[in-house]
């Protein structure tokens, strides 16, 4: 998805290497079997758009010795320019290791990162956004296993299930994250949760542990506390962006305001009560018809002025019949 | 996705031929290129899995003259024995023309189905169920656009933007609601929304409209208003393979709860409280320690009862320290 969008270039981490068994879920296809995943990856993601850079690094990424290897490709082989530092590190591991790995990297070298995953059932998943200093880092409010010192979370001899969709719909959520947060649109989430069985989402807010036992991202902490002290709101990484969005969408707001006012009058259209909260905008119904138009309230398909008003305002007919306005937008299309 | 869940065979409608602004969001390769998309599809899922049939219908279902090879293809070549029909059909088009086609065509022939969408804006989309007499037919609550009539509704000119993490996200929900569906597990969603910008998946339950202007879904929901009154709930069309599912939920839970009663009392823990609702298994935490382990109350990696105990306990310890907890399951690693 990524790679679709056009980001310049993807670093991949990754040891393994192709096999059958991938094929339920993951993007690989049969005669890459026995590839590495990273040059299989490349492959795919080349043919998909030859202009994004892909950096494979077929390596274990928590061996002590592939550390310092790690830590360079990630902060001098990161960027597009030389010498430059990932922005950010998205984290698709099964087990406990890696992401404590991953969580020390991004610690030490100030890295932003989203770790994600799924449930050994298949049929939930999450994904986490993770500033360090600012959010909770992944040791602040570890999972039992981690808390516990076991060496390796994954249970061996296990064979979770997995399910593509289940997956698929998680890196969803991971790349359209990224996007937000990478080209300052709509807002970041920091955590996003997924009940495939009940399509439920769960959000969750935590706060960084100040008890953290990792002692860098107690450090970081008290430098976001020091950078908030002298600056407030703008010490946080995303406050730049958030503002720059807020202005542009009050200005989307403020010129679809004045063509729904304007549309509005021309209609004979009463605006009765507005709500940043409201996605809905409601159609003129008469008596005895209950539904509203579903596919009007979440598609901007049909209306013009609608398609940015539909976030403030909510309508009702000032008088005039259902038939009456179809009879009027008949017309206009004639 | 389908694909690599091993659905046995899937038809698949489009008359358009592969562009190379289609890149940015679908799944086809800039080397397919002016192929149709039928073909180019069925080449890329056939090198996933040849095991699926893919079977590529490359017309518009829209034009009169395609309407008998369209129905033909639905019900004489849908099913995988001869002559029989489809299970499901998935509506993934961008107009409202070929939903209306598609609507009638499944109303006639009771073929259930599930609508889907994406808003020009690319940052909101939904997933539908129709089951013919059931639940709304898409006429049943139109669309403005359908209730004026109006010829073609997708905008010429209109270059809509798209990402292929919302499309992608959007066809994770109807893959993952179509496996529910064929497969008998967890609830089908009648409805799914999803709004990018604030992570938020609105949910809608709406009716049938008795006074639907489709003369074939008021006659069809007539019939099913004439099973419920002979069958009672047996006559939804959901009801054997939710019976069953509820049926085998009730075993697991049954079993878990079992389980985790005797893992329980060997452990020292005592069960506080049971609600179905409750999602988080709520490790036993000193004074002082607020934050609840995320990862433990989503993935089951580290516990074992808990796997399925997870919807049903909440747990908390009966005295013992986090240290001797800890200790103790320290010791039964090794």
């Amino acid at each position: 998805m990524l790679t679709r969008c056009g980001i310049s270039k993807i670093l991949i981490f990754d040891y393994d290497k192709v096999e059958l068994a991938n094929m339920n879920r993951l993007f690989y296809r049969p005669e890459q079997k026995g590839m590495t995943k990273v040059l299989a990856a490349k492959q795919t993601l080349e043919d998909i758009n030859p202009d994004t850079e892909i950096v494979p690094y077929a390596f274990s990424i928590t061996s002590t010795e592939n550390w310092q290897d790690f830590v360079d490709a990630l902060t001098k082989n990161g960027g597009v320019q030389p010498n430059s530092s990932v922005d950010l590190l998205l984290c698709c591991v099964d087990n406990f290791q890696a992401r404590l790995t991953v969580n020390y990297a991004c610690l030490l070298h100030n890295i932003p990162w989203m770790e994600s995953g799924v449930a050994e059932n298949a049929v939930s998943g999450h994904i986490q956004l993770l500033l360090p200093g600012v959010t909770p880092c992944y040791e602040c409010c570890p999972p039992l296993v981690v808390a516990t010192g076991m060496p390796e979370a994954k249970r061996e001899g296990v064979c979770a299930a997995s399910l593509p969709t289940t997956m698929g719909i998680v890196a969803g959520f991971m790349a359209q994250n990224t996007l937000k947060y990478l080209l300052n649109f709509g807002t970041v989430s920091e955590y996003v949760g997924y009940d495939a069985m009940r399509d439920h989402f769960p959000s969750i807010t935590i706060k960084a542990n100040p008890e953290c036992r990792n002692e860098t991202c107690v450090q970081r902490q008290q430098e976001y506390a020091a950078r908030r002290a002298a600056m407030g709101d703008a010490a946080h990484p995303l406050h730049q962006a958030n503002k720059q969005r807020e202005e542009r969408e009050a200005k989307e707001r403020a010129a679809a305001r004045a063509k729904a006012t304007a549309s509005a009058a021309e209609w004979g259209i009463v605006i009765e009560a507005r709500g940043k909260e409201d996605l809905a905008v409601h159609a003129p119904q008469p008596e005895g018809v209950e539904a509203v138009s579903v596919e009007y309230a979440y598609s901007s398909g049909a209306g013009n002025a609608a398609e940015h008003a539909q976030e403030e305002f909510v309508m009702t007919d000032g008088g005039e019949s259902l038939e009456a306005l179809m009879a009027k937008m008949k017309a206009l299309q004639h």
